[in-house]
């Protein structure tokens, strides 16, 4: 299985660095995209390559995507491909992994109504009002859909993503 | 099991934060141990909370101890304490995992004499000086001891150390 970040500069850098790893250290061979290609900065001074740009990804190629927080979704949240390739995994009921104001490009994309999800506390109104239960818990899982409110959060948010990767692959041998 | 991690400032932001949160993730409860208790500041800003102070660590409190790099490391080597909780570890034949600078610790404590070992560029000298079979690997494993270079070779790192825990945990249920 092939996992996809997407993520820009401003990235919250513990949620975009530990996922990233934690994915590779599973087996996963993980893609970065961004706007465009090349290095993205965290908040915290860290840079990663982003290997992709949106515009070049077949969701179809990935059998998860995972949302980071940080100041990026306000950035990613703006990309129509963003919004489309979101649309696209939860279309597919593919799991979904968003942290902190990462689930922000899953509230522009209309996706979040009558899902039980969570997110970084300034995030909760306006998740609420996009229709979704909110829950201020360390993890919501809602079928494929794993979300998570900050980087402590994140042993929690890897937990169950890790989960659901581990219960697709055995769907993927059995199919 | 409980992990101990022993770091101080100026330590390499992924290489403490990546394992302690994939440890906890894995269910273990884990300590921060520096020269004294409070806020010990990364290399990258991020701080975190020293909960133990050196001189009050129980090395039989503890299933396995990590050690990150960073500059942390120069501090670290030159604290008693530190240096016999390392020699505590080899002696009972403890789960040690270190990475980047971490094993500077080892190497004053004259613990790699003979070891198969691998650590940042930077310090392959002193780690070949001190009798270590030196490894440019992303992982060595030699018994209970895990080494890598750089934070590029955390998934590898993590991999192993889980490997070990998960092998200890069952050593114990069988004891």
């Amino acid at each position: 299985m092939k996992a996809l970040i997407i993520s820009a500069d401003n990235f919250e850098d513990s949620e975009l660095l530990v996922p990233y790893y934690r994915l590779k250290e599973e087996g996963l061979q993980v893609d970065i995209a961004s706007v465009k290609r090349g290095q993205i900065k965290g908040k915290h001074g860290y840079e990663v390559e982003a290997n992709k740009a949106l515009k070049e990804i077949n969701p179809d190629d990935y059998g998860i995507l995972i949302l980071p927080g940080g100041r990026a979704p306000e950035t990613i949240r703006k990309e129509k491909e963003a919004v489309e390739i979101a649309g696209d995994f939860f279309r597919k009921n593919k799991p979904v992994s968003a942290i902190c104001h990462g689930p922000q490009t899953l509230i522009t994309a209309g996706l979040l109504k009558g899902k039980h999800a969570t997110c970084y506390k300034s995030v909760a109104q306006e998740m609420k009002d996009a229709g979704a239960f909110y829950e201020d818990k360390e993890v919501v899982v809602d079928g494929n859909l794993v979300t998570s409110r900050q980087p402590s959060d994140l042993p929690a948010f890897l937990r169950e993503t890790i989960k659901i990767i581990k219960r697709q692959g055995k769907e993927v041998k059995r199919g």
